[in-house]
């Protein structure tokens, strides 16, 4: 036995216990003829004491201690004279009388503490050691916490968890799969899935009726700070539903992390279909811890000898509450924010309202106070407040406004890490037109429903056609999606059709799940969530790689392990493939 | 809403309900003017009952479903006239008002009931059809109980799950990996972990103390019935730990299982070490749940004038209880047994101890009855049982009479599946010999602790050296094994040594691991269970594969998707490989 109780563990009830304790080094400081040690494990710190005047060979032992060493004690509980309020032991230390050294640390090339001298690229190399830092602890221990509670809720509600298989094939659709040389089939390839998604659906054919699964999943796209090849899904389905089902059941099981894991109780749900928060905020994953609702100012800033805006698809505002009060230089800045390339406006109008009800404005030249004051009456602005207009094509001029609306929020403060605003975004389109292909992609998938009622729309006018398809939004993070399935094998490979697949390609790619809805499919529909980032999300972080053990860097690498790596001659010849230089 | 109830919901107390069901048609059948239907779901079968005097044309509706038709009904739950107690729901029957057909079925290739008329490959094909049978049904809630229940157990003492990559790196030792090529990274690949043993560590170094995760695990290895490429493993380590503390901790997790899963309360574990279980039984896995040790008979039957002993390394025998009673032609097949090239003995040697305790035996010519009754007393015989003797070198014989004592086991019924016989096997010799290598293996794996005494032997006799490791037995079935790793970085690169790397071979694949134990690493250890193996153990099947949703076949194909499968030209241009044809 290395130990008798954890590091967390001492209380002033344990006072006189004989214990064993073992544990990192923290830190050590000398004190007159005492020696005080900080011992650390994942439970909590204990206070260890060596007396100069009782065991002088000791305290010299313990004064060779460095950070890090790994060290086990024995020793006797006492109260402490100077007690530490802010740790749960902090009513004992224990005076040692025998030390071990388990095993002696080198100098950390960074400290481990919450606040680190360490730099990214140096932290994930020795990723063992940032993992001991306080932060990524608590982290990781959310991660758990949260994974229990996903399961406990989805069991309660007879969710079966099902393992699908890693090892499936490569399909054309969506992002690129990554692919394993097959070497008892050679020149044949599996493929790392991208997400469970046919097997699920089976799984609803064969009967199981409601299935999880927390499951990795494998996306070969370039990264993104939360983006990882690797990424984690809670993985849900369910038969014999409809979309209202799925967005109560969910709901719930949202509700329950957050007030299990984080101990917030969400308020109600709202929904907003996709085309009124496009039209709102420019964003299918609007965040509504604040309003600056967009305004469309067509008809008041049109025509009116301004080309800019006359020559626009589209005039849009939003009002900024407080904004009168910018100077010069805050206007410049925010107009130098819409300006940036990832952001792409020309640039930017305003139109203050002052608090003395006089109003100032970039284009004070072609408009008159009462031109301005109408688009301020649109807006709801009140005095105090002011305006920030963006033109062009109805597409761009969304997605610019969009961005600017999250950063003003940003810049006032108003993305409140406490607050918490959760939404269903519904009825998106079931299909999106691709310029370079010059053919129709899935929105969500090929696998999902059109809307009943616009299924007549096939032929016609198959962009128009909404999907029965929904995402959860809270604070502007998408945090999970889903949708309800088609079931029909007709309807399924008429879906096809419009995705472009000649009836062989479908046939070869996707046979096995259009002949499964030939013997007996039940309507079906599920959801998933992306666990790293609800993780990140009721852990406060913007990060998904701080809730991820071992990550991979922007260059899909794992620095500390350095793969991928070569391989040797002999492993390329057993599974049939050669190197190709890159050119 | 597609239903009030599932349909195993439905009691006697529902009786007058109005209820909404859906469901699969099990069977039908028409009874003068009433159709009776049988309507499935996961939870269970409710019958419906359709009247031909009060609706005709619902009737009518109802006589054209075939079975697996997917349908929803409306109508009234009734008391049922002449109940069915072998079901739950056999007390009542719904009246049916309503019928929509939801989806129509083909007829299935084979029948979708516990005992089916298909073939393994026809079933494989049709997994999702497969899977609704009630034994598959089984299985995967078991799966789902037994991986809860896993959870609970492990939560409840601390441990955290933490998930650990799936895309890593390819090391030379164990078995060959599946790898993934990487786009980003032109002429490297990653590989699928064989288990995530170096993560594990690696979080014992940062101080994670209890980990666990349920894990799917990849080798590229030629298939049997109890593997599969793709496996998925309960894998676990803790930190400041010996081999007592683990061998506890785990214990409990099985008779948990055992316990909540299968109600069966595990007598106690018994423990053995390697060198007594080959000398025993032959096996590193010996069956306890019968006797039939294995007798040395080296004194009693060499130097007797018969060749075959006289010039064989062993001479063992098994005691068979009532096997004097074993005709000729039992005996015969008992030789027959041992002969088959997959056991590989040259004869078998009987020596009956008949009731009036004359002696029988095959070598009745070279020695007296005086001889083989010492023999006989030797290995605890009594009247009316025989001793089976195998000789020849000592590893051969031990395997060959480990199958005989395993086979007539089986032949006399001592495999009882009701019966669990939990056993530790310790002290595993640390390293084995390779003949054609001509290097010396690492038994367990390259990570794992010597015992303390035995460290002396690493220079002069490595191959005499027992390991800190373990394995989990249940009636004859490895269910999991782990080892005391070693933490300390001097003997870990002694490790590599007497394995055959280089100094650079061996910083260049583990170097992180030689790092990592330079800056504080505890004392750690852990076990990893088969997870397919203790569900199919707990299930009561001898195959893994029903308790694997989508299994391979022994060609590591999956025939429903039907993957592996090529790749088109363009996916192996983005990851710089090209195909080379089999020879």
């Amino acid at each position: 036995m290395y130990r008798t109780h954890n590091c967390g563990e001492l209380r002033i009830s344990n006072q006189h216990n004989r214990v064993t304790l073992a544990g990192w080094v923290q830190r050590s400081r000398d004190l007159g003829g005492m020696t005080f040690v900080d011992l650390r494990d994942r439970y909590g710190i204990t206070q260890l004491v060596f007396n100069m005047e009782s065991d002088a060979a000791l305290c010299e032992q313990a004064r060779k201690l460095g950070r890090e060493d790994v060290i086990q004690i024995e020793g006797e509980v006492f109260e402490r004279s100077s007690k530490n309020k802010n740790i749960p032991t902090g009513e004992v230390e224990v005076i040692v009388t025998k030390l071990s050294l388990l095993n002696e640390a080198k100098t950390p090339p960074f400290t481990i503490e919450a606040e680190t001298d360490g730099g990214e690229d140096l932290r994930m190399k020795y990723r063992y050691l940032d993992l001991r830092r306080p932060p990524l602890q608590a982290n990781l221990k959310l991660r758990h916490k949260a994974s229990i509670e996903t399961r406990k809720y989805l069991d309660s509600l007879d969710f079966l968890e099902i393992e699908t298989p890693y090892l499936i094939k490569s399909t054309p659709e969506g992002a690129r799969d990554f692919v394993v040389p097959s070497r008892m089939n050679p020149n044949q390839f599996y493929a790392l899935p991208q997400s469970p998604q046919t097997f699920k659906q089976l799984l609803m054919v064969s009967g199981y009726d409601r299935y999880y699964q927390i499951v990795k999943c494998f996306r070969d796209e370039d990264l993104r700070a939360d983006r990882q090849p690797e990424f984690t899904q809670i993985d849900c389905e369910m038969a014999f539903v409809d979309q209202e089902d799925i967005l109560r059941n969910f709901e719930g099981l949202v509700r329950h992390l957050f007030r299990e894991v984080k101990g917030v109780e969400l308020p109600e749900f709202k929904r907003m279909d996709y085309a009124t928060a496009m039209e709102k905020y420019g964003s299918d994953k609007p965040d509504l811890r604040f309003g600056m609702e967009f305004v469309n100012l067509n008809d008041h800033a049109k025509n009116k000898g301004f080309k800019i805006f006359d020559e626009a698809e589209v005039v849009l505002g939003i009002c900024v509450a407080g904004g009168a009060a910018y100077s010069r230089k805050e206007l410049d800045a925010f107009t130098n924010f819409v300006k940036r390339p990832q952001v792409g406006a020309k640039g930017m109008v305003y139109v203050k309202y002052n608090e003395d009800e006089t109003v100032k404005s970039s284009v004070d030249k072609f408009y008159t106070e009462e031109d301005l004051k109408v688009w301020l009456q649109a807006s709801g602005a009140k005095p105090g407040d002011a305006l920030f207009v963006l033109s062009g094509d109805l597409n761009s001029t969304r997605k610019q406004l969009n961005e600017l609306r999250l950063h003003v929020a940003e810049t006032q403060g108003l993305k409140d890490k406490n607050v918490f605003v959760p939404l269903w975004v519904t009825d998106f389109p079931l299909l999106e037109w691709d310029e370079e292909s010059e053919r129709f992609h899935a929105m969500h998938h090929p696998f999902t429903s059109p809307k009943a009622e616009d299924i007549g729309k096939m032929e016609s006018a198959p962009g128009e056609i909404r999907a029965n398809a929904y995402d959860m939004v809270i604070n502007g993070v998408e945090v999970g999606g889903g949708s309800i399935r088609i079931h029909d094998r007709e309807l399924q490979s008429k879906m096809f059709d419009l995705l472009g697949f000649s009836k062989e390609e479908a046939q070869q790619q996707f046979g096995f799940l259009m002949g499964a809805f030939e013997y007996g499919a039940p309507p079906h529909g599920g959801i998933a969530f992306g666990f790293d980032r609800l993780c990140a999300l009721l852990g406060g972080y913007d990060n998904i790689r701080d809730f991820i053990a071992f990550p991979k860097n922007n260059a899909g690498r794992d620095v500390m392990i350095d793969a991928p790596d070569k391989l040797d001659s002999e492993q390329l010849k057993e599974l049939y493939i050669d190197l190709v230089e890159k050119a």
